[in-house]
């Protein structure tokens, strides 16, 4: 046989996602599967929907996995409730704000953007301000910038665009479970949330939630199928359609409601690991994990600074869960990130469009986001550092981290 | 903690997908994962395709899965095909068929389409008719019906669509890694496979392979997503583009191909169980595990038989992968599934439409389809008919089946 049995190299993952999946996660993954209806999946089914409300801190009917990667999430919000021609306001401040213009204009809508340099947020108020000018349906922001490192605030946006009668979607991918988000106390009307980065969970679902404004709207354009219709679905006039099947919020809201319409049939190891992976979560506590998250993000700050490193962007929006890195004058970024890879088995980001080889991005994030790893990154950058023409501040990384951490020390001080 | 453990009840899946995964699949998917740029996980990318290549017999350069359950492969390659206002011609024989239907009408092509009674499928010769006679772009037509458990032969449908200059696309979810499908040979030009059935991975990715033509049709639609565009990809005049981003096939090949531009990030655990199950299936060899699922097809069918049921739909063309009964007059279908589930573990399905309610589905699929199983189904159904009012042969199912597979008898044959 040619191709042998899978063996992987042993690797940390230290990059904005994926990152190392937990063990307690893998584990579930290969449990036996259950058939779709089955009462005893279909009450797993259920169970992840519950989950999922404590993980957005919602009261919303509606949460559920999405069967696709982090995008398909940011996809079936927009595709169910943009109709062409409708008003999209996007804010964009990095690479993921580009994503949602993109996907708002293959379904049609006339897209409205502004722009601040990647490394920065906006002002909530010129959100706000813009919000008022153009007075979109759907207003679709980021949250977590995993290409900047940047998390924009938002507690003050939602409540203007419930007034406004706007719909408020969030990109949380980067951020959820890593940072605090409040879906509802902060008016979010759908958020998607990433599996593959701050729950440790393998890419391959798009956790979402709505509230029953975004259902209203989807309510009005659902559609069943023909092959699963009632005579009468069958015959309904099909204008005004969702204008994906896949992505039809409709249907698959029927699939993880009380109906059970067979839209697909669910991801079920996926759904497994999900579910761990939220129980990981919710055993830690969220605000544990929080602080969990900007406790090792500090450690890694300040040994990166120590060795004479500087950190990318505006600090005061600085997201938790990712660390970028200005990459010193003259250095090859990639043959750094290479010889991490190469040499120490760990792995870093480059980051994308105009950032290309010019940041480094270091993810604090799940699983990944723990003492040893944070070490270990310290350690390989360093080495990989020297050997690439940047002299650090030798052993002042690691040192600045174990001081953070407390390590205790055995080494008299000298007098000065 | 509220939510416990996860721990799932023992199950003989029988339905006609998801099946039980295969054991060294489960055990794949524990293995850590990977950076989605490491070196050591685009190995794994570019195995898989090669994998995918043999499975679907093909020289096509482009094979490999869509991350998202079976429709996903179905709706990707519609999607990316389909302008609005094309011609497609669906000819529709069960439940996948109007699904095919669905999608293109949600992409805005014109759809004609052509019927014949569930339970049976066309002559070649009038398919190639219609074709003639409506000269569509695509068409687009089920394989397998697992609804119905028929299958269609398409050996001769893809010379005259080459001749016609028309595209073919094939939904072979239910039959890929269980029957014999020749992409080159039949000249088909797009096709999608299930992991959930023949191939015993869970469900969550589609694989697929296609050819140039189709890469033609995709390449002139092609635009790079503004986050991750070159300058003057980022310029480009963006009409014509494919309707969905998650879906534009044109991108997805970047990923796949040498550019590895980023348009998702691979479902890392996902792929080593369909590398795992892809190994399985060559290592088996494709024409014995064709004839593997004869060979318990064909013992289901004499115990379904020798019990006194009848088998659903025209015999001439049923598909080996799915056997279907005619739930016996008077008897409550639904209460013998779940008297089957509850007592004795084994799950088989109903189907949908007209046939909810008149037929059970048996899967014969992938690590399903073996002589334990065959026996685990035919007991638990004669148990159960008997418990809902239907007097079976007593015995004889699981006798003929015994008689098929050649067990030993140690009884004497009495004198007559």
């Amino acid at each position: 046989m040619k191709f042998k049995q899978l063996q992987t190299p042993s690797r940390t993952i230290m990059t904005p996602g994926p990152v190392e999946v937990d063990p307690r996660v893998l584990q579930a993954m290969s449990t036996p599967i259950l058939g779709q209806f089955d009462p005893a999946f279909t009450n797993i089914m259920n169970e992840v929907m519950e989950m999922l409300r404590l993980l957005f801190q919602t009261k919303n009917q509606w949460a559920f996995p999405i069967d696709g990667t982090s995008r398909s999430g940011n996809e079936v919000l927009l595709a169910s409730c943009i109709e062409p021609g409708d008003k999209v306001l996007v804010p964009i401040f990095g690479r993921f704000g580009h994503l949602l213009v993109e996907i708002c204009e293959r379904y049609g809508a006339e897209v409205h953007t502004m722009e601040c340099e990647w490394g920065h947020v906006f002002d909530q108020q010129d959100i706000i301000h813009k919000i008022k000018d153009v007075q979109p349906k759907i207003v679709a922001i980021v949250h977590g910038e995993t290409s900047t490192g940047c998390m924009q605030p938002l507690d003050e946006i939602g409540k203007v665009c419930r007034e406004q009668d706007v719909l408020l979607i969030v990109d949380a991918v980067a951020s959820i479970g890593g940072v605090n988000i409040s879906v509802d106390d902060w008016f979010i009307d759908g958020i998607v949330g990433g599996t593959q980065k701050c729950l440790s969970v393998p890419s391959g679902m798009a956790p979402i939630t709505y509230n029953n404004r975004i259902e209203a709207v989807i309510q009005k354009r659902k559609k069943v199928e023909y092959g699963i219709a009632t005579a009468e679905e069958f015959t309904q006039k099909r204008t005004n359609m969702i204008r994906s099947n896949y992505f039809d919020l409709a249907m698959i809201q029927d699939y993880w409601g009380p109906r059970r319409l067979n839209h697909h049939t669910e991801a079920t190891s996926m759904l497994y690991a999900l579910r761990e992976g939220l129980r990981i979560v919710l055993e830690e506590g969220l605000n544990e994990r929080f602080e969990r998250h900007s406790y090792h993000e500090a450690a890694l700050i300040k040994g990166l600074e120590a060795m004479g490193l500087s950190i990318f962007g505006d600090k005061s929006c600085k997201l938790p869960t990712v660390t970028c890195i200005v990459v010193p004058e003259g250095i090859d970024s990639d043959n750094v990130r290479k010889m991490m890879l190469e040499q120490f088995g760990v792995e870093i980001a480059s980051s994308f469009g105009p950032l290309q080889g010019k940041i480094w991005r270091i993810g604090t994030m799940g699983y990944s986001c723990r003492k040893e790893n944070v070490f270990a990154v310290l350690q390989a950058l360093e080495s990989a550092l020297i050997r690439n023409g940047f002299e650090p501040n030798r052993g002042e990384g690691v040192q600045a981290a174990l001081d953070y951490y407390g390590a205790p020390s055995f080494v008299a001080v000298k007098e000065g």
